[in-house]
């Protein structure tokens, strides 16, 4: 019996209830953002234990855990996998309104069809079930994501990368199709002298010759988008705090190249400039091949440098920024639309007061030359959650079109995290269903199911061209 | 049959319905600030077609089309009204969730009788009974408005205006009545150096005598202010990305006027300097005539100069930015208090992140002289919807007086968005409505339906004292 | 006949209601923040009338007054205490929707046992009925704290206080526990060089040694934080525009310390640098003793410097501030965790636009130390709303745990606002009750129950060692 994660979980009326069922729940997915490991699904790597699969690598779970008083050794500590399990279990009733609380229920309830709630009192239960039917081909990763009709995924990887298990994966013909996506955030990492020195030789290796100046470097990058492109690859992303834009050329990018390689530091300005350049350059390669940019903007990370430094980063000390985003975002967007360069564009923010610049700074560069060209990007990281999603849902239908969104991603590092896209489309659904039961839409159920399925699957389908 | 606009349109429940029906849907409109014609009012001005009066300056649908994906041909191009038309039907099965799908069903509804929903399906047929019915009086543009019951209407107007439509409509007495709106944001546009002469020469001609000074420009400014006030204008508004405002003295602005009619160009901190002193003057000028004095802050204008270029201003390139607005806007008012030269104020915002900002800076000037004087104003632009307008009603329930509000205005280039108001009522009477279903308010029918239409139309009335 | 406040107000479903009587409505309070002071509890003050106790000193109800066009006479000035009350009277039915709405009927129904609404028409029968009242020993400022069950109260402070009241009031052993908290503000405002002088003076005293010196200084107020804590104080507070924080020492304390002294004014960079270095210096004692740090951050005070020179502070005239807070508040809080030295920490913002960026900033310093470390802190002031708080809530429960929360506080000057606890518990009730109705959160009244008591009163008790 199901108590909790019902079939109609999340759809608080029978509208909603007919567009999830009828036009929702079935059509494919397509993961055009994650940060899954191409290795595991190459390799169709076997877990031996849900700690592995779950607890391994979730940020989220270990800041709920840190909350609650839990001490680091059962966190990323050497506690015994087991060990590690029953305190996330012990934690699990704190999460209350969390959105952990809705994930780990949900994951637990799809895949290994557990109905009731995880608390110390069947952890151990739990713990042998899982371990148990993790060892089952249906659990093992290719077998998650079939079982998820994931149609496409693409991962994020660094332009050294030599995308050997894309190539693996692709010649094994398994569905899901596994894309990479081009993220060259370290390519111009200036801001760390010995680091960027480090990955630049790496990128010559890569490359097999030396770059010793700023074309180089240009060209070293074209060669590994191009790389990218043959393997299949259609997109970019970046994360950064701000969007980089400079108005004029106050330095030249050769020097401030040749300067780091010489292990000199850079000024805030000469960083800023070196960035703003090579990322209208690489935006501008993207346009060639007709791949779609995406912008992560917002966050400010490692925050906290005792445990940076202990644990490395993305281990949950990042959080949100305030920083202005309005004038640059425009400025460089602009920058490549005034010689008609502007590629798809995907543009997402983490601090949510930022909603609505980002709705509306995407429809300034929307010129009808293709159906949402430039996106306002799905709720992302701390957002990624029912409020989150309501809001940057409700937010792209007033000041944009809905209709033209491509929809969820999950942005994950975890095989079971699927489960979103489905989070995702129940919460699209039951929106659309509340606003017809209030007369906000007329019932019209063909329309209404058509739009939440472009939504889910086809705008997504059509856009990236993977 | 009415499927969608019933009677009881976003009445969600019965005090609602009591509310509107009662107290909301019958009062006449005062409509404070639009951006009507006013020369289209005294021609009283006959539409061919509803492109004409639908499309033809619409910038939120021509946004909805360009994200479409629709080419600008069909939408500032050179297709025939009829075609555009198409386009239009075309895009709005698109636009559920969208304001724009509410607005165009809800005018075809209230001023064409047209019950049907908008798509390609039945396009032609509306366009033909649309066509022929803006032949009949009714739907010139004096009947669209006395339909409406306008009783008020501001339009916003330069100070060079002549203000010749607004004296021959004060002349015919037809209702509404029809007053300007001093904005003169061109006359201290400084930063455009060669605009900014050729405007001035402007000035000097409506004014009759040469400006060669910065008293000149300030004694050109007060004829026209007294110009206004006897044409019946006591309002006055500003378009800003910031208030402006200076705590030292840095510049002479005789001599920044002269450097600029000299044909220089001024630093970015001169510039300020001179708006911010200006706007002092201007405002202290309104404060004793009486009037009330309206700021719009928070948009950056044309972010797309390549469709700039091609299609001109306000055609759907500018959005929302980010950028500090406390501490100017208390500087300015306060400077202004400091001397009790502080009019009447209404502060619009167009980032909703700056809704609370907004709502508790008009808490620090009101000082008891009388009732709402500094007012957070009506959700504007893109905030212009049920959500924004649920907001900035709530903003204002709780960080002022509602009860004090002045209440909704168009914003409108259309006379075909008067509806506007009536969605607006909806909206109030809706939101209260709720309260009271919730046990969050008393049911006191007559001091609520009192409160609801001191907003739609008696807090305009005193408040303006047009 | 409560037609009004309600035994169910603002419970809108069965399980709430459950869960307020059932875990939230008697559990005692601890009101670890607020503005009382302690003269009048160890005094048990008698009010005279209602005025006295509701309208002396609320600036809440002073700007909706003054919103309302109501003559300071009537509200600060030398009108009689009934006639005062009576103009109250006349401006509360213009506050629906407003929290004084609320606020003032709910005090009247618990304090007073008055179910009516507040109007001109019951005035004068409310004012002869509460002055009536508040003569008996019940509504003393003793037994209103003892009528709602308060266990513990945390006033502020400064350090220049002797605390006699304090001590006066532990040695009657009478309850509730009143404890101080150190708000050391003024210790640091160097931006006012003659105050400043003055204050120093004034601290030397009270230490009984000159402070001659940056050391001295230090000296200082090691000594008072230990007299603090010797009186049972375990709070420190600081209320700021924006947390200081400096990454490079450009000046030196002791200079800038002297040049003060010698009635020179320092630069804002010297200004910020001295607090900076004050502020970590605080909070390192703080650490050592076990203490809670609170910021409250984002007002801008004074913005009506007539009125403030008419009237004074904390009159009406302050409001939001919208400056950028990520980055300081981060580098703060890290340095103090980079020696192992950041204490338990609320952190209070203002702008609810900050909402998520403190929610996520204070998940950055949770190490697992102990249960909520650095907390997202309580709806303020503005916010301390229903709207407010439950945004607060919220944004809790989504990016941290709201399993956690210490939970409410008045904040509050005045001895009829212990009322606003329940108002708190009410709207978490509801909100978590909700949840459940939507099948959001599965209907497990224990659990929930408990999560409750704790929010409204465990967290705090076992967070706060008072």
């Amino acid at each position: 019996m199901k108590t909790f994660i019902t079939d109609d979980f999340l759809l608080q009326n029978e509208f909603s209830k007919k567009l999830y069922h009828g036009y929702a729940a079935d059509v494919p997915i397509i993961d055009y953002h994650n940060h899954l490991p191409p290795n595991e699904i190459s390799e169709n790597r076997v877990f031996e234990n849900i700690t592995q699969v779950w607890l391994a690598g979730d940020h989220y779970k270990w800041r709920a855990m840190r909350a609650l008083g839990i001490n680091e050794k059962y966190i990323t500590g050497d506690a015994s996998d087991k060990d590690k399990f029953l305190k996330w279990a012990e934690t699990v009733p704190y999460t209350v309104r969390n959105p952990l609380y809705h994930w780990t229920h949900l994951e637990l309830q799809r895949y290994f069809d557990i109905d009731s709630l995880l608390s110390p009192k069947n952890a151990e239960e739990i713990y042998d079930r899982t371990a148990f039917m993790l060892q089952q081909t249906s659990h093992h990763t290719v077998g998650l994501l079939q079982e998820k009709k994931v149609e496409y995924l693409c991962t994020t990887d660094d332009p050294t990368n030599t995308l050997e298990h894309h190539k693996s994966i692709s010649k094994k013909e398994i569905s899901p199709k596994v894309f990479p996506t081009f993220r060259p955030d370290k390519a111009f990492a200036v801001e760390d002298t010995p680091s960027y020195v480090v990955y630049i030789a790496k990128l010559g290796t890569v490359v097999g010759s030396d770059i010793k100046n700023y074309d180089d470097l240009l060209a070293a990058l074209v060669q590994r988008i191009d790389y990218f492109h043959e393997i299949g690859g259609r997109l970019a992303d970046h994360g950064l705090e701000q969007m980089y834009y400079v108005e004029k050329d106050d330095f030249n990018s050769d020097t401030l190249f040749k300067k780091v390689m010489d292990k000199n530091n850079l000024s805030a300005e000469e960083v800023y400039f070196f960035k703003a350049k090579i990322l209208l350059f690489l935006s501008r390669e993207y346009h060639r091949r007709g791949w779609t940019q995406q912008f992560h903007l917002g966050p400010i990370r490692n925050n906290n440098k005792r445990l940076l430094a202990s644990l490395g980063p993305d281990t949950g000390f990042d959080s949100m920024g305030d920083l202005h985003q309005a004038k640059t975002m425009s400025g460089f967007l602009n920058e490549l639309d005034s010689t008609n360069e502007l590629t798809k564009t995907i543009l997402y923010n983490l601090n949510p007061s930022d909603n609505e610049v980002f709705a509306t700074m995407a429809g300034n560069f929307n010129d009808g030359s293709i159906k949402g060209k430039v996106q306002f990007g799905s709720a992302w990281w701390f957002l990624d959650q029912k409020d989150g999603m309501e809001k940057q849902i409700n937010t792209l239908s007033n000041m944009g079109l809905l209709s033209c969104f491509v929809g969820m991603l999950t942005d994950s590092r975890s095989f079971l995290s699927f489960t979103r896209h489905e989070y995702f489309r129940r919460i699209l659904c039951n929106l659309i269903g509340k606003d017809v039961a209030n007369g906000e839409l007329p019932a019209d159920e063909k329309w209404l199911g058509k739009i939440v399925g472009d939504i889910c699957y086809h705008n997504a389908k059509d856009y990236f061209g993977l």
